[in-house]
């Protein structure tokens, strides 16, 4: 038996006793060490995710671990070894997976929506989930290769160039760390915050940021382009406004990635789309060369990830820390420790 | 004098004698022959564009014509050349103008709209914006290459490739040769339109059309595409169910090019771009390669100029066939023939 995070229906957590059965043919097992909560995770916690995720669920899919045992047939992995997990399965054979676009398979399964997740001391996965952490990685920072391999996925997408203008509207963990890799990459960068305690973190990592309370985003942007507008906005805001206020910040041929969840259609301007030629891409999750990516941007200190770590908890008090994090902005990233627990949970 | 179609306020046309000074430095003085009547036009003609355009204003960008002679400094063009304009001035300083997007200049001035337009006998336009005819082309025809020419800069920024399958939304002219040039790059093209006239036109030129009208779109497109979804979609049709039907044709990865205009905002579904990484372009107007692109389509006949010329009309009718084409539908381009009635206004 192996201890769980449970979602057992709208705003209820529980922890639980559940089996553990042996890996099967190409798969592993786990034993997760530090689990992120992610925004999706709050989504399935606040019941807005019932039509597609089948309860009791166990949650979380930001992870790092160690390798238990492995199933038959699998041949390149060992008790020990550290790892973290890309949470995606794909279908291979439909037309994304076909065109090379397996993440954005139309028949993806997320581990951790659509089938168990990682917040528990076990954890068995298929195989080609696997990528592996250097051995000088620390697990807690590396619980947060997850939402960098986002990033780099979303400032791929939207092809930040050296010394490009790029605002980023929402400073939360996903919109910090687009930042922190458009910085990475060259860009120079603004993050829009209304958030003062997001915007003083986002300063403390290195980030210039504006507070859209006080003042007017697209004069900022045409005073800091002089007239011109930015090459690039990420909305990761999820918010209305914030579609805007990227669509206003950007010049003649601009891109905007679509980063945040949108679940009502938003007004656009499509005639400034039309009339400056802009570009609107959307970007979903990453592959595996995003997830290669962010290991190593995590690894070299580029992502201070010890930093965004605003709290670690241990599993038995995951769901309070649900609780907690629905004040919102107030915190970064809570981790959860699966390890503490119980012995054993590390080989 | 030359006599010139004019439009004086909302709603009103005539048709009048205006001065013709002589081409200044670096200006060229033309005969137009022929000058379509574009989507435009009727903006203008309808009072929605008050606020950009001075009266009394001289309408017309869609021309073709010969030189009649030269201004000072102009040595590259001489008496009888047959010609089309390219009717943009940009200032060559903006930021727009130094990325080498000089056609979304920020300070673009477009010749027909901001300034004189080509219904008119005589015209004075800067040398620059010439662009050759071949001697075989008849200029009937070539007054389409400036729509043609946007459609060839659509096509390209929607990086459309031979095999893709393409839907147009939308079958007026622009949709037309939209559709005809995606074509002519090898793509398999369907055109969604709900007008019987403009279907059954379309049908004449070769074009496979769709009526919205008592087909489901989504479902036509997910049949033809093996469930997978177009590759491209353009939006050429202004309505916002245009907007959505474009949206819910495209498969993983599609793009969607936005040609039409849209006045006011449209809701988007923008989960669907996060969801299926779809990409959204901006299209406008056109460059030079644009239209020496669509010369050569037309003088080869890819694009049969002569079948979409619905009616011709001399110069003094021009303020009825205005009116007529308010009908909408019925008509896809109608010319003004502005050397039928003065002798010498064709050299």
């Amino acid at each position: 038996m192996t201890l769980a995070v449970r979602y057992t229906g709208a705003r209820v957590l529980d922890t639980a006793s559940v089996p553990t059965p042996a890996p099967g043919p190409g798969e592993v097992e786990l034993a997760p060490a530090y689990v992120g909560i992610c925004g999706t995770d709050l989504h399935i916690f606040h019941g807005d995710m019932d039509t597609r995720v089948a309860t009791p669920a166990v949650l979380g899919h930001e992870m790092s671990g160690r390798v238990v045992r492995v199933g038959p047939g699998v041949t390149e992995w060992r008790p020990g070894d550290a790892v973290t997990v890309m949470p995606l399965r794909w279908d291979g054979t439909c037309q994304a997976c076909r065109a090379g676009h397996r993440h954005v398979c139309q028949n993806l399964e997320f581990i951790g929506i659509d089938s168990a997740g990682a917040m528990q001391q076990r954890w068995i996965v298929p195989a080609p989930t696997l990528v592996p952490l250097p051995s000088s990685l620390p697990l807690d920072r590396a619980a947060l290769v997850e939402p960098t391999a986002v990033a780099v996925h979303d400032v791929d997408r939207a092809g930040v160039r050296a010394g490009e203008k790029v605002v980023v509207v929402g400073g939360g963990p996903v919109g910090v760390l687009v930042a922190l890799v458009a910085q990475a990459a060259g860009a120079d960068v603004r993050v829009v915050e209304p958030n003062s305690h997001r915007r003083l973190r986002a300063k403390e990592l290195g980030l210039a940021t504006w507070d859209p309370g006080i003042a007017d985003i697209p004069d900022l942007v045409l005073r800091w382009t002089d007239e011109a507008g930015a090459d690039v906005a990420f909305e990761v805001s999820g918010a209305a406004g914030g579609v805007n206020t990227a669509v206003e910040a950007l010049r003649v041929r601009g891109r905007l990635c679509l980063v945040a969840i949108h679940p009502r259609p938003r007004e656009i301007d499509l005639h400034r789309f039309f009339w400056r030629e802009l570009t609107l891409v959307g970007a979903r999750l990453y592959d595996r060369s995003d997830f290669e990516r962010a290991v190593a941007l995590v690894a070299d200190g580029t992502i201070p990830a010890e930093r965004l770590i605003s709290k670690v908890v241990p599993l038995t008090e995951a769901p309070s820390a649900f609780e907690a994090l629905e004040g919102g902005g107030d915190v970064m990233k809570i981790l959860v420790d699966c390890g503490d627990d119980s012995e054993g949970a590390t080989p």
